[in-house]
């Protein structure tokens, strides 16, 4: 699959890797069931039973923190008749799930621990019959799933991010703010937005007042995430709807990094953006090829928090604005790119990254293995 | 397809059984359009000229009564263009049927009559361009069709089933009320909750304090049903809001036959639940995998009815209760199926019913003949 | 295919032929692709920058006036990322036009005129990523387009029509109305029922007053269309809520036009109705097999329009009524055509342009060339 033209220039994506429903369901199984995909925060799931579900690549799959403090990640069927175990989005198992439909019942482990009428049935052994379980980690607060069955370690596909973001002490962080966005694009649009600020100018006016919009310093891609760090402009301390900073800088930041936004897409479905003072986290949930679901969160130092006169409406809005201009932009692209007049266009120099992911794609697609790109 | 484990465990079947389309196509094919399917009560249909219209498997049809008392069956098409007769589910044609395009117009036994401007064609002959018939047939007031161009007779698909249940006199029975769901299962989920009562303590509060959920003495199934009689519990003497009864038994039961329930399920798409004082008729209608039309049906001696005094919302809100907690959790059920994490699990000995349904649905597949599964 | 019976009756067309997205698919690529399709009115693009949107066979076009007058037709996407230029469905671009995403900038005549970040690339030539254009052509007020690489002279398809409806001026005439509709059919059914008036009498209770259904005069068909005249019934000056004129006759009309209403369904999308005092065009956007746009307009003649006592409700309600009732049994038509129990059926001589219609997409589907069926 060209991704250069015949003159060298390098070029978006035919549209098939768009709107393709076969294409769609196999990086489904290439990208998302193989690869750590972010689910959500550790601080979402704290005590005994805590949990959140996530839809993901044809699976349901619940997150649930243990009585031993692991938290732990099944899917959320039943192995009894299959029954969905459970329908809400987030909650607290009260030190065990049962089906709502036969009561068979699991530890917070997963393990079996009742089967109405199934235990006098010759050949039956509890133990064989658990939620199956998927890997689950967690990096610097953040918890990722892979439905993979022998995945790599979190950390090989994290590469030097650890290390990289260890001064924001990110798991020290607290959920102020969740907005869900329901979306009609494709899942790479997102990225691919996210990843160039070209568009800055035309899109975004209130966000250009803050950044120079060529002014990014961009890290080398590898195959598993891209990013960079951008400036701000004279008089803007971070992003909120004034440029102001109304709380403490993060504790650990250096100098340098007081004065940048970290945006970082880490393959395939987190955004991850730090700011001097806050982090915004977006997760990315492909619904089908044309239908994208986000989840935004906005985390803030606890010890901000805790002052009684802590605001945050201030980044909310901002990026809450900013997103929904990216969204639609994202929305219409989708359409052009279906229309039949849709060719593969060219790249400027300041849409390296986007080509970079790209590939990182056709890679996945042709082999399911990593693969760096460059 | 295998329905066990390795271990001799008789197992739930494939996803592919309940999500694929393909599957579900090939059903409507091999079970729908080849079996006696129930489509409602000879009581609707009192009077030349009475009909009504049933979906199935792709096909509309016309139920209508004749001018000479015989119900008949016809595809609900005219011959001309193909338009849709008639877009009513239930009503009375005068005396014959016209179609609204161009007033082509069929007797109520399905003749064209009238076809203007085409007499005068070469070749055409009225006689050669009837509504298309399909077979049509009565059980004690039950009509069925079947789609099939030369069906064996509805006797042999019922088997032992008229004898054994001339008793209830169904014929005479009248109907009080319907109520039509729209839900989003697999039409087999809904015929496999039918057919176990080990949901019912977690499921149904109300209906577990009638019967004892262990308690249901099931006849042998056949190829074509399964079914079997629950007692009530102490103090309990039918299928109400608190288990009183209302009405005089249905003439012709015998003692034992008073204090049960029947519960059949006759294949494909008919539950009939028999009360000491009351019918409730189920007819399923799948429209696509996930996706499935009920009409239920509630039916009362007319002597009963014609009482000052006659009630049956106690009948009517004890199941129409009971039902929507069945049609939910079947909803639920079809949500974990669809999902990745499904895997067969094991039936217990209280749901060899449902293994039996499910070998039926599979000889069907294979042969699109009957089997008796056991 | 079949489109005559063992007997020699023409006869309607295979199900399939309506409800299959294959076959809707190629008729796209094979008809709607190939041939000039009627996209509306000159009158609509008055002035440098006017412009329609409209979406065929999978494209979004945009049609623009340009600086030089020269109406021209482009595909509504970037050359850059693909991204849909334009959202709305008409307006005026001022001077170029511009892509909200990246801000790439064409001229009305489809060149790039700016590209941002892209001249500094090597290899990159602003000449070479213009809008990417299609033919274009207007005749008698009315603008087509056509989506094919090398396509015919508009003139070859249209035939004898300009020289036959010369003496309308068509030219001249401005709009007054428009009126959109969103139906459940296949495309193919409007264009039928337009070609017959045997429904009148059923259909139509008002139309039948004006017209005698066994009225029309047709010319012979050709490969791209099909049509005739009707003259009025007694006392009927025109087609109006009470038949009576409220406007001066179109100048040209011969005293023989003047007693008519000519209806030709030019092939593929575009329904010509001519009165003695205006015109009616109605173009057909098939959107998939079993859903079409209708986007109709009443055309009157300036002079009228300027006078202060101008109405024309009579005409625009008259045929709104018609209009919704020819729809509701198209619809009808197609619910029956997608059933199981439909055949194809028998033709009468007086709907014999059907027939020939019918050919002229089974010979476009076959060969994607033009044929004449007689």
């Amino acid at each position: 699959m060209a991704t250069t033209s015949p003159r060298g220039l390098r070029t978006t994506l035919p549209a098939r890797v768009y709107t393709d429903p076969s294409w769609f369901a196999l990086e489904m199984e290439r990208v998302f069931a193989r690869m750590w995909v972010a689910v959500g925060r550790a601080d979402a799931l704290r005590g005994a039973g805590a949990f959140i579900r996530r839809d993901l690549a044809g699976a349901s799959v619940l997150i649930v923190n243990g009585s031993d403090g692991v938290i732990r990640a099944f899917h959320n069927v039943c192995r009894h008749r299959g029954t969905q175990l459970c329908s809400a989005h987030d909650g607290a198992f009260r030190g065990s799930i049962q089906c709502p439909y036969h009561a068979w019942t699991y530890g917070l482990d997963g393990q079996l621990l009742a089967a109405p009428q199934m235990d006098e049935v010759d050949g039956f052994d509890r133990s064989e019959h658990p939620l199956r379980p998927m890997a689950c980690a967690v990096w610097d607060g953040h918890v990722f799933i892979n439905l993979g069955d022998a995945p790599e370690p979190l950390a090989s596909q994290l590469g030097d991010l650890p290390a990289r973001f260890a001064p924001w002490r990110m798991q020290d962080l607290s959920l102020a703010k969740r907005i869900e966005y329901d979306i009609a694009t494709n899942w790479k649009l997102v990225v691919q937005n996210y990843n160039e600020c070209l568009h800055c100018p035309v899109i975004h006016p209130l966000l250009n007042q803050m950044h120079h919009y060529l002014g990014a310093a961009n890290v080398p891609s590898t195959g598993t995430y891209c990013g960079g760090a951008m400036g701000f402009k004279d008089g803007v301390e971070t992003l909120s709807t004034d440029g102001k900073r109304r709380r403490a800088f993060l504790p650990g930041l250096s100098a340098a990094d007081r004065a940048l936004v970290n945006y970082f897409a880490i393959y395939p479905n987190f955004l991850l953006t730090l700011h001097p003072d806050y982090m915004m986290t977006i997760t990315i949930w492909p619904v089908d090829p044309g239908r994208t679901r986000l989840i935004a969160e906005w985390h803030f130092h606890p010890a901000e928090m805790a002052k009684p006169d802590f605001v945050c409406a201030d980044a909310i809005e901002f990026w809450d604005r900013t997103n929904r201009e990216d969204w639609a932009i994202s929305e219409q692209s989708y359409q052009g790119i279906s229309s039949r007049g849709y060719q593969p266009g060219p790249y400027s120099e300041r849409e390296t990254q986007l080509w970079e992911f790209d590939q990182f794609v056709l890679a996945r697609m042709r082999h399911g293995d990593a693969e760096t790109p460059r």
